[in-house]
């Protein structure tokens, strides 16, 4: 409840959010993160800057790589090379982007058209493996194994967590740990190595990184979470947004294991008709949302995004203040705390 | 022709392909390499084993792996870290096969059904994703920067051979020169990169490193022009091997290059039939493979890889003899010599 009151004290000082926020602090930087992606993307293969330009300036937040640059200064760091562990970071998330939409047979990303609707699944696949290369071999430039291990751990990290995702789909079975351990798999554990290989370039103690690494970590956690909250949100639909993707796709998210979990037997028999059969109506998705609303189970999903954003928030403490730690902190609320 | 010759008396003397003498050679390396391949694949995601297990153990010949230790070998490596090169080379070469099968539509692979027909699209992307991850994971343990630069490098242009595989694909216009950057690409930058990384593991003088890498990539290039004669091969569909997968797919490889330009207009019609517009009947195949014979298509692209043999050949001069080299000279001509 403390982190809502923090949050609208701050909504009423800065109108525009926190990542704006950050932006603005690390102007220099994030300039030269995009003039690396630029570079990085390019290829005598055409097809390949075509595909990889369309994703990566597809009006993405650059959140991660605002993280790992954020991080860098939080540690004092004067060098360069969290500029091109920001890049590398970004290709990563942008090659898991590329990947999963082609496993969930997305047509569309952020409201647009998504790279595999028009490029195709062949495409995105070996596009996909190639922003990945071009990742390592960012991270090489960068001289720092421990950098290469941390990566190269959370990027096979990730895949685990996909492959666990696709698993559990249509399985209302699915408890609230398994899920857990898919969302730290597929969306956490990047925010983390996003975050502590600005200490290890940095060079500073175990215990700063461990801290930057609780921080993603758990900072990745609440996102996910809120992030599986929106795709059943009332307002959001109100307010235009897609919504409604996780449901038709069968994924078992956590407001769907909590009202599933709540539900009497009858209610049962609509999640397993519509996330196992996939076998869906036009008006099944409203009736989902009806039936989480009774159980409280969307706001009960935020109230545990909440509690990961609390560690998150604890995970920071070994900082001293500083405009950076200010704006990490903001951040956590700012992502929990969006419409819904 | 002296190639022919040197392989044809070195067959009379071992019935035993050299592949099969190399395995012997470095018997004690390899079990090392499967043990390490076998614990990398372990996941707590079960289907992450079962998927990359099916196709680890489909029967793959580790040609690359085995020209990792037999490169480290000809360098009088005495240490063992060329073993976990060889399994980071053969898990990216697996990643690459799962991610081809999805792109390719293929339903076998070596004979058997495909990881993809078996497990589905989604699971070969993200297993295949895992174990390049895992590939680089391998890598870092062995603690070489430079090591982890050629494999990055190698992997990014084995993407983009893919890629541009995927532009010429249906493209009867596609020139040899485009077909060879291809092949380069998809197939020899990773048999290049798998007999560089072993010289500079054993810390030999660059001008080791190029010829190794002068090697695989012409023995990869050799390899490739063959298989792609063999998928035309009309002895191969007499011994039960499946041929036709490239001319199914639209794949413009240097055999429908050299009879669509050496052909007249009523047969490039033909081949824009079936090539460009995948309109094919069941005995087109049968047909394209009599226009390549007619024109000597075939015969003539294994003498471009006796070519490429030639040269991969001359890299090893620099080297003194040794059993090691003797078996990566005969592994020249198998590769080439093949039954067609």
């Amino acid at each position: 409840m403390a982190v809502v009151t923090t949050l609208d004290s701050k909504r009423r000082k800065a109108p525009s959010s926190p990542l704006d926020a950050l932006a603005e602090l690390v102007a220099d930087d994030l300039k030269a993160v995009n003039e690396v992606i630029v570079q990085r993307m390019h290829s005598s293969v055409e097809m390949i800057p075509q595909l990889a330009s369309y994703i990566v300036s597809a009006g993405g937040k650059r959140l991660r790589p605002l993280l790992t640059l954020a991080s860098a200064r939080l540690c004092g760091y004067t060098g360069d090379k969290h500029r091109g562990l920001a890049a590398a970071v970004e290709f990563i998330h942008t090659a898991t982007l590329l990947h999963d939409d082609v496993v969930d047979e997305s047509n569309l990303r952020r409201g647009l058209a998504s790279a595999n609707a028009v490029f195709g699944n062949k495409a995105s696949v070996l596009v996909g493996d190639f922003l990945f290369s071009r990742a390592f071999v960012q991270m090489v430039d960068t001289g720092s194994l421990e950098v290469l291990r941390i990566l190269s751990n959370a990027s096979a990290i990730i895949a685990e967590g996909e492959v666990l995702q696709l698993q559990t789909t249509s399985d209302t079975n699915t408890s609230e740990q398994a899920y857990l351990e898919v969302i730290r798999g597929k969306t956490a554990a990047l925010f983390a190595a996003a975050c502590r290989v600005s200490a290890v370039v940095a060079d500073r103690p175990a215990a700063e990184a461990a801290a930057l690494d609780d921080y993603g970590l758990n900072l990745g956690i609440a996102f996910q979470l809120v992030d599986d909250v929106l795709d059943y949100s009332a307002l959001q639909a109100r307010l235009g947004k897609t919504v409604g993707d996780d449901f038709r796709e069968g994924k078992i998210t956590l407001p769907v294991i909590l009202a599933y979990r709540r539900g009497n037997e009858e209610e049962r028999t609509f999640w397993r008709r519509t996330l196992e059969e996939i076998d869906q109506t036009e008006a099944d998705l409203e009736h989902a949302i009806a039936l989480m609303t009774r159980h409280n189970a969307l706001r009960d999903t935020v109230d545990r995004a909440r509690h990961y954003g609390a560690i998150a928030r604890d995970a920071l403490g070994l900082f001293a203040e500083s405009p950076e730690k200010r704006v990490l902190l903001e951040i956590i609320d700012f992502v929990i705390e969006r419409e819904y």
